[in-house]
């Protein structure tokens, strides 16, 4: 008789997003004339910047002609044109990262959940509180042991390394989903020093990247000394430039990384790794790897940040709304989150409805994050800018009352 | 001290495609000028149907203008505008699929690799041999314990079940890849027959069903009486519209198909699959899914059954040149692959040197699918017509001397 992996059947039963859409369809079936504004997910809402649609049309149009037409890529892991403009990109901010340590996907939610295959079972996974779910219940899927490193109000919802705890897998992320608050140079450092005492790897979540404003601030973990050795790098360009909905991330192995296998064979992870996805992927649509490299050119960069400006202004007016209520919250500036401290003691689900209910607002409770974010709140900066306005405009009355 | 997964130790060091190209790209290293001529990965060479790249252009156009701009997928298993339409491709050759029960993906290879995720580690996986490498390293990958159901040349290399062998999981291609086989009816039906004996589930892989001409043959195994309760059918738009480098299947999970756990509870499989995709998967690119829906419009299926009669009359040139030798085969109708039995007892992989330095012509080696695949070889018609008509007649050439 075929059996499951039981381990699913350990997991919370429904992902935090669909928890949330039920509970909006549900608001929306009962108050069908009211005017929602939609700040929970983190999706974006701005279109794609015009040379993006360009190169996915010209890609497109390659694709209907003989002479340049592409089947299967012969590697699987991005072409070349994409690869060198992602690694030309890194060295902009000072990461050294080569073209061949790169491996295109189709956004970094497939790798960050993929990633755990080529890992034994038996690592100790720990996991910053409050977290992306997916670090979480992909670990699970797998019967891996996960702890938690808690991120609060003490340490500003940075979680930083306890000596005393062993780990063998580390999930990092940072600007972060959801406190938006960003690791310093000397933070990240602090973690790869743990990480090499303990031998173990830091996975790092870089995907809210490009909302860096302070150029004190490290936008790779491969801007740290030592990481090339104990560190795998996730990142994206659904927030960058609004792939969303297009499909595109990268993840970065460096060649340096290293694991002795029970036999003591020295082990390349970029090589485990490369065999896990010529098994289980084939590389991604031609059409939006061209769409991808158009976002890494000069024209490309200027688009895109005219839109990140966009969403950093209207985290900034979210941000002045918590200032003027005296609400405690992180994020707001290197970031498109705010995270915010619920009035009066309230639950964070127990927000999420007050909020929905009376203002018609939909956020992110804490909680779906983990134990940490009980009592606290996510909004994101990715609506948009008169919706973002009006909103601020309801809570403020909402809390005022 | 990080862990790997030590079952990738155990693999095969390379993958079959892989250590093929390093044959060819050596060859091309020192015979710089011959005109080589590639029947090996089954990598088609016709491009995208007109309907196909226009419908993929105007889904870039509407990402790049806010009203029409499409973010994350609500569900991530395909828009409804395509999963209707493959409902409805497959009640055109009578097989009825809701389109509830199919999820898009970025091609076939991609589930067949992870759909083992919902599975215990300790079913016991069946494989035709010869078989699509994927199908044995995936499992393997998990450490699960596979067993192998030949096909041979005195079954038609169509492997049948034996009930004195036990299997928890069953994967099954047809027509397959590589020996151009197909299954008809009755054999599908002792198929699903042995499956619900055994309480097992087939993974079936419909990739090729495009090239089945005979009516008589069945294009999923859907169309057998109760495989709902015991099969997931893969599919791929790769060889049936040219997408091997655009990237979009699709996977079917009926309803109907429940298993039960340990403790006795009932758990559909769609569930299951759709919390796995949930967590490590976000969705196929908007432009792409538009691709996708144009194939089964009424002029996009016109448009690539052009395409695949071009390559069912390339099939036919090679089946011919078989014939006119006196060579045995199977495939070559119904199928875009001709399996050949090697002249005078050649090992496949020697073949395969020999063709590559006498003709300069690449195949692949059976071998690499599998034991039984040894002595025999697989050309593919998804080459272009002037160089499959040449690499026959150097091939015709090479066994007259």
């Amino acid at each position: 008789m075929v059996k499951i992996n039981e381990n699913f059947l350990k997991l919370e039963k429904n992902y935090l997003f669909i928890n949330i859409a039920k509970k909006v369809n549900a608001f929306k079936a009962a108050n069908p004339d009211a005017a929602l504004i939609r700040m929970g997910i983190g999706d974006v809402t701005l279109p794609l910047a015009p040379v993006v649609v360009e190169a996915m049309k010209k890609g497109a149009d390659e694709m209907g002609v003989k002479e340049t037409f592409k089947g299967y890529e012969d590697s699987g892991a991005g072409y070349d044109f994409l690869k060198n403009a992602i690694a030309d990109y890194y060295k902009s901010f000072g990461a050294d990262v080569s073209a061949d340590e790169i491996r295109v996907n189709d956004g970094a939610k497939s790798d960050c959940g993929n990633i755990v295959d080529i890992f034994g079972d038996d690592n100790v996974v720990l996991i910053t509180d409050p977290a992306y779910p997916v670090y979480v219940d992909s670990n699970r899927m797998s019967g891996r042991k996960v702890i938690f490193a808690d991120s609060n109000e003490e340490n500003g919802f940075a979680a930083m390394p306890d000596d005393s705890v062993h780990a063998d897998l580390i999930y990092l992320c940072s600007p972060n989903n959801p406190t938006g608050s960003v690791y310093t140079k000397e933070q990240l450092a602090e973690w790869v020093a743990y990480a090499k005492r303990h031998e173990s790897i830091i996975i790092f979540d870089a995907a809210y990247e490009a909302f860096i404003t302070d150029p004190a601030l490290p936008r790779s973990i491969f801007q740290i000394e030592g990481a090339k050795e104990c560190a795998i790098e996730m990142c994206s360009l659904s927030k960058t430039a609004g792939f969303t909905g297009v499909r595109c991330g990268y993840t970065v192995v460096p060649e340096a990384l290293k694991v002795k296998a029970s036999d003591g064979t020295e082990v390349s992870i970029a090589q485990l790794w490369g065999r896990r996805q010529g098994t289980k992927f084939n590389g991604v649509s031609y059409p939006v790897q061209c769409g991808a490299a158009a976002v890494f050119t000069e024209e490309g960069q200027k688009q895109i940040k005219e839109n990140i400006r966009y969403y950093q202004e209207n985290a900034k007016i979210i941000a002045e709304t918590m200032e003027s209520l005296g609400i405690k919250y992180t994020g707001g500036v290197n970031s498109p989150y705010i995270w915010f401290k619920c009035p009066d003691g309230m639950g964070s689900w127990e927000f999420f409805d007050k909020m929905l209910a009376e203002i018609a607002v939909v956020g992110t409770p804490g909680e779906g994050f983990g134990k940490n974010g009980d009592g606290w709140f996510r909004l994101t900066a990715f609506g948009d800018r008169d919706n973002t306005i009006e909103a601020m405009r309801r809570f403020k009355e909402m809390l005022s009352k």
